[in-house]
């Protein structure tokens, strides 16, 4: 899911809303995506926030309830046509195979074994019968490689396009990891390269045809378009004492920024630390766009970024590099901030606030 | 969910595949929506079937899952604007009331009780931002009204219209009741009346404009935007030895049904037991179209049908009216069927077969 809290003190402050809360007539995408939600979060706190089998709420990748002593984690996902692909570049098993990656990715980034998942799939009707098929087989083979079991779902006639929806329901034992609780001096360690997924994008949607003669772009395509969800590093999340966690859904800077704001901290990035791969680099020339933004506001990555304290960094970097998977130090908590903030040391030493990723709104 | 368990072999009985199966390049919607859906519950009973956590798979109004000893139902349901609804004439709470209402309906339907819900919610953006709080405060009262806990959701952009996603929890207790083992000789039991959502669908479709004075009309409207599920039910449904049961969601026939079919069971109705309230008569006459035929094929009732042995029926309608829920026997399981029959016993004595329902495609 991609919410955030954001308090209602905040939003005055910034002019998003009345002091007196009155948004009513304002439109959607005037109040914007991350003001919406917070509302949101407000009044459903509000309502149910008191309920001790919520031990998690709105505000994070995903909810955790606790029923009859199982700690649930539940997270709900929907992509829609020509606002999160088009049907012209995304094959349908990988539109399957994407649904349920994305939403796993939100239940391992809280540290939860994903169990099963249930899609709700509205088509036109104009589909032939194959391309509900390979839909389905491509959630089935995502499913299959991380263990959850795919109970089905809901279909449905959608005149206005295809969408799907995705629920995925894991467990956790113990302490969800949470957005909050990154503390000052923590290592900010990363999993992967970010960025890639956001070429791939621009790849498909630039419709660049020698992709067949390099697999450097390839590899960008197949990130956007068949994410793998972090599900191998659920071992290493947890046996170290992670303080906070969360996948990269709409961006390392926006995600981050999210962190910083439920942990109530600034997070300091060291520009020259994150990592940008080959296929990027490549790939950035191809579609006209610079790297390193790509890498920073991206989006749709689905890795993890995990705080933890410095003194297993090292060691925790080695654990998930253990079970084939990269991971870099990009940064550190540098310091308590009231809304939380993400900034950027610069290759100069200059350090100034960033910005930047998917806003729904 | 609307699913269907049909064989692959009664598929091919129909001429709705070849006996290869060979269906690939035949659209969705000449397919049809249960052929469809059967070759995925045929798909997943292959692949996820054997797996022993799953007690009930695809092709009853909710799967049923076991996590460490607790029985959990989920179920999904979509409802997209100018497929399920117009924005013109459901107003924002109702659209959150009634995405969450057809969900628990699901749940109580298999004796499950609710436990929480996620919403998934796509919107253009042009909505006011007071369109979002009522559709939240629709869903909160859903939720208060039932004891589930609306855990939140995803907010997407969607520039095809509005979308809802609904996902319920619930947890059973025991054997989850499901839409096979009806027995011959059962009594089938309805709640309430069927046919005055369909008719409250129609005044609002062709704008009837005399509601205010017309308190008959007002009731089918709101059985339409606001059905309430019925939780009240459950105490009846776990005392009783109930063998099968399910919603109205389609229409009384279609799911009486499914019913028939998952149970290979023969169900007669007796046509004229089927109870017409004055609302339903009311507003037949002035969507003009038969009051009957709305019972019978009209849909979106969200009532249960039960089959229960004949022993115990009169006790079961009574434990039943007793928390204020009408209760009428409108037929009995009359023989076995290897595909599963519905059929009506006219007034004056003629049996036939009955059909018709909402299809999504």
């Amino acid at each position: 899911m991609t919410l955030q809290w954001v308090s209602h003190e905040s939003l005055v402050e910034n002019h998003l809303i009345d002091a007196d809360g009155t948004v009513d007539k304002v439109k959607v995408k005037e109040l914007g995506e991350y003001p919406l939600v917070a509302r949101l979060c407000e009044r459903l706190q509000q309502v149910f926030g008191v309920d001790k089998r919520v031990l998690v709420g709105l505000g994070d990748d995903a909810a955790v309830l606790e029923i009859n002593g199982v700690r649930l984690i539940l997270t709900i996902d929907t992509q829609l046509e020509n606002a999160h692909f088009r049907s012209k570049w995304m094959p349908a098993f990988d539109l399957g195979w994407k649904a349920v990656a994305i939403s796993v990715s939100d239940v391992v980034a809280m540290g939860g074994k994903p169990i099963a998942a249930l899609l709700g799939l509205g088509l036109t009707g104009e589909e032939p019968v194959a391309f509900v098929d390979e839909f389905y087989e491509g959630a089935i083979s995502l499913c299959q490689s991380t263990g959850a079991l795919l109970l089905g779902g809901d279909t449905v006639r959608s005149p206005i396009g295809l969408m799907v929806s995705s629920v995925v329901i894991g467990v956790v034992e113990g302490e969800p990891i949470q957005r909050k609780g990154a503390e000052v001096g923590d290592a900010i360690i990363m999993t992967g390269f970010a960025g890639e997924a956001a070429a791939g994008f621009w790849i498909l949607e630039q419709g660049v045809n020698d992709l067949v003669s390099s697999p450097l772009l390839q590899r960008c395509v197949e990130r956007f378009r068949r994410p793998k969800p972090r599900t191998n590093a659920l071992q290493a999340l947890r046996s170290f004492p992670v303080h906070a966690a969360i996948d990269i859904s709409d961006g390392l800077v926006i995600d981050l920024q999210r962190m910083a704001t439920a942990s109530k901290v600034q997070i300091t990035l060291d520009l020259t630390q994150i990592p940008i791969s080959q296929s990027l680099k490549e790939a950035a020339k191809i579609v006209g766009r610079d790297a390193s933004s790509l890498a920073l506001t991206g989006g749709e990555d689905y890795e993890l970024l995990i705080s933890v304290s410095p003194s297993v960094a090292g060691e925790f970097r080695q654990a998930l590099e253990e079970v084939g998977i990269p991971a870099h130090q990009i940064g550190f908590v540098s310091a308590t901030h009231p809304n939380g903030e993400v900034v950027g040391k610069s290759p100069n030493g200059t350090v100034s606030a960033l910005h930047g990723g998917f806003q729904h709104f």
